[in-house]
């Protein structure tokens, strides 16, 4: 017997979906000011939709677990983020616009100090600038040779940060990390974990011992730790799984990669949020959906500034006339995990979501969109990769199930 | 690429977690009251938590099932109860604090009575007091002798209920029922069910042949019926899922035995519920987690008195403070499942909850914590094992998922 699948059920019209995305949307009571930055924001253009929409909130994982970037992404794109996992490595190389391929392998790495018995004393060397980063990175890439038939990419992520990619034919992405996560004792040996990674794990070893004899003369960045080792995920791209022509709008390069990962036709970087809106509106009729992302909620929350998170809102609330005017069938306003102010960090609170579409959506008469009001929205409570089944269903592209 | 575990996500700190289980906490109206026990009740310290708490509706196993003790507690402390079931034999076992080991296959027993022509003529020995239980089940440890090298515990549990246990190497638990649940009848031979139990079935075999020569003196208490057969399960301790050291208050042996089963540390049976609270409070640094266990609001409801669940409810609020004292990072307060006076026994109807959590909690703002106010609160409604990695991660003890 056939399984359930949204794939069989998919059918095309012109109907068209935007995902608007307010990274870590959600949010907690402020201490002081007893209310979410949701709550506190003027959103009377959002708030105009609430007639015309369905809201609910969203679990991007389960209930009661934090989600990175990528899980959250992920799940907002219709996948269980417990079964399609990104690994560190490869979500570097996405949020540097490097174009991993099937026969890489990509690890994080950061600069470290180590002292003369190489125990490490600082695990992000002290967080040397990016532009110390660009010059010991472009040392290792001239200097480092590796045996075999493989190439070589150090790239540099920012300030300690960077990125090692391996491309040749077998190699596996199964290797422990190096960085033993504190100091006082010396990087660990990278291990392959099954048989297929062990000419990855040989290689590392040697980029590691090349590196540091390379960066001897550095005070504080004379080593390297890596981890997140990984290769692609064999993710099925949205196009295969829903009847939509995929578009994304997003200025940071790892939703830009997180994007492209997922099949998405990603449109060049906007600069701001204006200019995210207006490409997302200009582009309305040469995609079926577009996800059109605003990072500076979740910066804002990260930062612990209620108020910048307030603004960053209200912003998006103002120029929701923009797209509003495009006429999209459906929107969504939604994010990808809560980050709030008071935490300084993401969250495991479910994300607020409201899913507008004027001529298919039920009602629930909300009088706000926050948190508080979503709790009794008609969605209920879901996990968030369900959303993308509303929104195909609020647009007339998904066939009956069954006779 | 690694699998979903909350163990991995696992983090320690100094937070700490209170799970204050009222058990059988949950109600309906009952009837010419109009109302359930929690809502009878005043909580008015439960009620000042609400505006740093989220409240839910918990599913002890699933929609429309009624749980035992067992998978009630298991689902409390994160294990879904179909996955680990807990045979009746263990249960009696640990309801009356024998230690079972690796090696030992338990069964719960009845006195029974048989007619001349061994058919069952009362399935309970017409409910014997439980000083003629303790004066035959000497008779029986003195008397009987089994073959091979195993040990035979015959013990007292009340009335006319007694646990029985071979120990021994290579003993299979899975033994069918020797009670056939109807008079009129001979007792059903055990029979093993799979090769591994054969052994276990001809000694339980001797065993009955042989009580029934040695009670054959006896009016009504003349035969046995073995169910339940069962070996300790294979449940993952709490310490090995989660970043906890945890310890149990409770008076009850069988709380106190789920919890030893779940690799718990139990601290000696208080008195009362004061005792109890007292004792939690006490052991606060101790632990990173306490289960705290209240009896009476289920022994009320399955007596039918209303009243009394109302008192028992009103009792645990009163002396709520002296848990508050002791300051935990996060407070639970629920029940493994709902013991409706009304209809005297367990039920299905799923249990509320609370969840105290002054730094990280996103209040739901409920007016009074009742079976009608969780309803609409923020977790909505989940399965009951959910409720532990709630917990957890509101003690900010699990790590990101994914990067």
């Amino acid at each position: 017997m056939a399984d359930f699948s949204i794939a069989r059920l998919g059918t095309r019209n012109d109907k068209k979906i935007f995902y608007l995305v307010l990274d870590g949307l959600g949010g907690i009571p402020f201490p002081g000011r007893g209310k979410t930055a949701l709550q506190a924001a003027n959103t009377k253009n959002i708030d105009a939709l609430l007639p015309q929409s369905t809201c609910g909130l969203f679990d991007p994982v389960e209930p009661g677990i934090t989600p990175g970037s990528g899980p959250g992404h992920l799940g907002l794109f219709g996948y269980d983020p417990r079964k399609y996992q990104i690994g560190r490595g490869v979500l570097s190389a996405l949020g540097i616009d490097f174009s991993l391929g099937p026969d890489d392998v990509a690890a994080r790495f950061n600069f470290c100090t180590l002292d003369h018995q190489r125990n490490i004393t600082d695990r992000r060397a002290g967080r040397i600038d990016t532009d110390t980063n660009v010059r010991l990175v472009k040392m290792l890439s001239e200097q480092i040779k590796l045996k075999g038939n493989v190439e070589l990419f150090v790239k540099t992520v920012s300030e300690h940060r960077g990125l090692f990619v391996l491309r040749g034919k077998g190699l596996g992405g199964r290797v422990s990390d190096t960085d033993p996560q504190k100091t006082g004792v010396p990087p660990i040996d990278p291990v392959a974990q099954d048989a297929q990674a062990k000419k990855t794990a040989e290689l590392s070893g040697s980029f590691i011992t090349q590196a540091e004899r390379i960066l001897s003369g550095e005070e504080r960045a004379n080593g390297v730790l890596l981890r997140g080792f990984d290769k692609m995920p064999d993710i099925p791209k949205m196009h295969e799984l829903y009847p939509l022509k995929c578009g994304a709008v997003a200025t940071y390069p790892m939703y830009r990669g997180v994007a492209r990962l997922v099949g998405m036709e990603v449109l060049p970087p906007p600069a701001d949020m204006k200019a995210t809106f207006v490409m997302a509106a200009a582009n309305r009729d040469n995609f079926d959906y577009l996800f059109i992302h605003v990072k500076y909620t979740d910066k804002a929350g990260e930062d612990g500034n209620f108020d910048w998170k307030v603004k960053v809102i209200e912003e998006a609330d103002a120029l929701l006339p923009i797209l509003l005017d495009a006429k999209p069938d459906v929107l969504v306003i939604t994010g990808d995990h809560s980050t709030p102010a008071a935490l300084r960090q993401h969250s495991w609170h479910p994300v607020p979501a409201l899913l507008f579409a004027p001529e298919t959506a039920r009602p629930d008469y909300l009088q706000s969109f926050d948190e508080d009001h979503c709790r009794v929205g008609g969605f209920g409570r879901m996990p968030l990769y369900v959303l993308m089944q509303l929104a195909l269903a609020h647009a007339m592209k998904l066939e009956k199930f069954g006779a």
